[in-house]
């Protein structure tokens, strides 16, 4: 970088600069349990190619030219009936704003609401994609930490008091609810109930992230906060990305209708993904959203248990993790003594590649856990991923258990 | 909008939930010369879903996944060579990010290199959609007048001064040297190099918005400013929605590797538009581009003759305007007491809309002008909306040459 430009960037452009993301390829080799990728055999490309053809055929030129991200057409339509039909979500097409994946969207309400010194409660762990958003608008993150259950709504309102002494509200509590990321939790019907009544007896502004909601597959399905709460005090984040693609880039909020409409204007890019979302809405109409649902409710599960499997079969005691009922995440808690951060040379050496803990806190904490993403991997490299992970956690268990040099 | 929220917004919520968006869709017998809308007809429809099965024939599933925005993918490589041969732009796959659309890579710089109090320099008037960025990013934004040669690299340098006597320097110049936004003028051949050679004088940022460059119909090309600076401090605004379809949602920055490589960190949403990106790269490859370029050409041309003759014809002495040489633009001047924001009402009720020049300046400026759209409408309309147009134009001159009751 010149001298020039370390003069040029902002506070976060700073923060950015002093940054590093790592690359979406694994390198040869490299069995990689660290993106939350979707399944790419499964992607419905043929479909896409249907859908196009169906837009030329009908001569939708303006599936090709500008549309504004909140308006009553064709995809805010097919998603209002699927909220319905699906998360309990009864809203009207004015309610629903469309982005360039569900990230634009959290993007969006960061700009809106947080301002530099702003508070906002998460997920502890959270997933690092959104708390790194709310860093880079200069807001300090509170972590409320999760158990088996989800958040703990008595936890939330603890930290709500503690705030409230020094004068301080939380602009936001940011929770993914069902299958979380990173531990692949979710929230109990009781917690569910607890929480939607702590938003709105303390105006708390919940954003309730769903990212995964549909691709649940085994346990009872829960409602959604947003249909809980009484007073619209909960926005809800979804996404097209894991259940048709995430090359479409469609996600979407849901909110009161004035909201969406604010944040339409205080969009600097307020045009949708036009011909993706004219595709997606084909998708929808024909059907085929259901039926692929299903389809990779199967998959997500198979590939989730030959990771359970491996683990029970390949790990050393004092390993432990969670059992998602659907998503696409495995949380890991190494045995007493062996670090997530200082094993991950020694993991990568040996040709596996996760995401330790620490990543998802903002405290230091989680060395000792680990993520695994079980989506976009084969059965056969959660295997051989999972064997090799094993092997790593015993090399360093030992060396855990041996005299200090 | 509830009380809760009232106090949920930002600072640039707060700007946002003041402000006012118009409608895209124009209503029912209205002529709108507002946006800058593609020609609806020539949208390259079929030739899409000719891309989409080209995808699905050679199981490009990688299109439906996750990709970064900045990697030497196929788009980025056919990009380079696109600059390399229409804009004298010499860069590698690195120096490009894909942006969705040309307003998110604007949005982004704005994020990584303004923060509250900075001052931006731009054209005056100026494309109201950067501006409104950089006040939303808290900048304050100097206009600089253009003439009939664009923006003069004399008072560029004069405010340049002014401003260090003050202690303070802008972050960047914005500006739009070809067909510009929404005069229709060009920057000459003399002041690109002057304006380059006092960038690099000055260690002053350029971001130089090339929307319309390509649709060129007559009059001799000239250098991007961008290949003029010998430092590097020109960005490079590109975007493929004049070219191919704005609902594609692609636009791409161009600068030194390590500055989008920053960039890329810094955004929320590093993910590329992965899917339309796919299409365009194969549009980009089979030459349609350059061949639909030349049509498109034969198409703007024809609205602005028609546009021009009808001003020619139809409006009243004392009204001027600008003869663009590409572009979608016509900027007009009013006859003397007219005003282009009281006689908005009237237009609109004689079925013709316009922007009053007002809306591209920040101080005020601009009562006496309005900016024509050709691209958008067809030639029937640009008959009979100028019709209209003068219509209520002489109603006015006339209401301004009476007596006052």
């Amino acid at each position: 970088m010149t001298d020039t430009w370390s003069q040029r960037w902002s506070r976060r452009g700073k923060l950015a600069a002093s940054g590093s993301a790592p690359s979406r390829v694994a390198p040869p080799g490299m069995i990689s349990f660290v993106y939350g990728d979707p399944d790419v055999p499964s992607l419905p490309l043929e479909e896409m190619a249907q859908a196009a053809e169906y837009l030329a055929e009908n001569n939708r030129r303006d599936a090709l030219a500008y549309q504004n991200a909140i308006q009553g057409d064709e995809l805010n339509e097919s998603l209002a009936q699927k909220l319905a039909r699906d998360q309990g979500i009864h809203v009207s097409p004015e309610q629903i704003f469309v982005s360039h994946g569900a990230s634009a969207g959290l993007s969006l309400l960061c700009d809106m609401v947080l301002d530099p010194g702003d508070v906002v409660l998460a997920d502890a762990p959270a997933w690092m994609g959104a708390t790194n958003m709310f860093r880079l608008a200069g807001a300090e993150v509170i972590g409320v930490p999760l158990d088996d259950d989800g958040i703990d709504p008595a936890r939330v309102e603890a930290v709500l008091d503690d705030l409230a002494r020094q004068g301080r509200k939380p602009k936001f509590l940011y929770t993914i609810p069902t299958f979380q990321n990173p531990e692949g939790v979710e929230l109990s019907l009781e917690r569910r109930h607890a929480l939607a009544k702590l938003a709105d007896e303390r105006d708390l502004l919940i954003v309730e992230d769903d990212a995964y909601v549909d691709l649940r597959f085994s346990g009872e399905p829960k409602p959604t906060l947003f249909s809980l709460s009484q007073r619209g005090n909960v926005l809800f984040s979804g996404t097209l990305s894991k259940t048709i693609a995430a090359g479409l880039r469609l996600g979407y909020l849901v909110g009161p209708a004035d909201v969406m409409a604010t944040m339409a204007r205080g969009a600097v890019d307020t045009l949708r993904n036009t011909y993706t979302a004219a595709l997606a809405d084909w998708y929808l109409r024909s059907g085929k959203l259901e039926a692929h649902i299903i389809e990779l409710r199967q998959i997500y599960r198979e590939k989730c248990e030959r990771m359970l499997a491996a683990l029970e079969r390949e790990m050393p005691e004092g390993t432990s993790w969670t059992r998602p009922n659907g998503g696409f995440f495995i949380w890991l808690t190494l045995p007493e003594g062996v670090d997530a951060v200082d094993m991950l040379p020694a993991a990568r050496e040996a040709g596996v590649d996760y995401i330790p803990g620490t990543a998802f806190y903002s405290d230091g904490s989680g060395r000792g856990n680990l993520r695994l993403s079980y989506s976009g991997v084969t059965l056969e490299q959660i295997d051989e991923g999972i064997a090799r992970l094993a092997k790593v956690t015993r090399a360093a268990l030992a060396k855990a258990g041996a005299p200090a040099d």
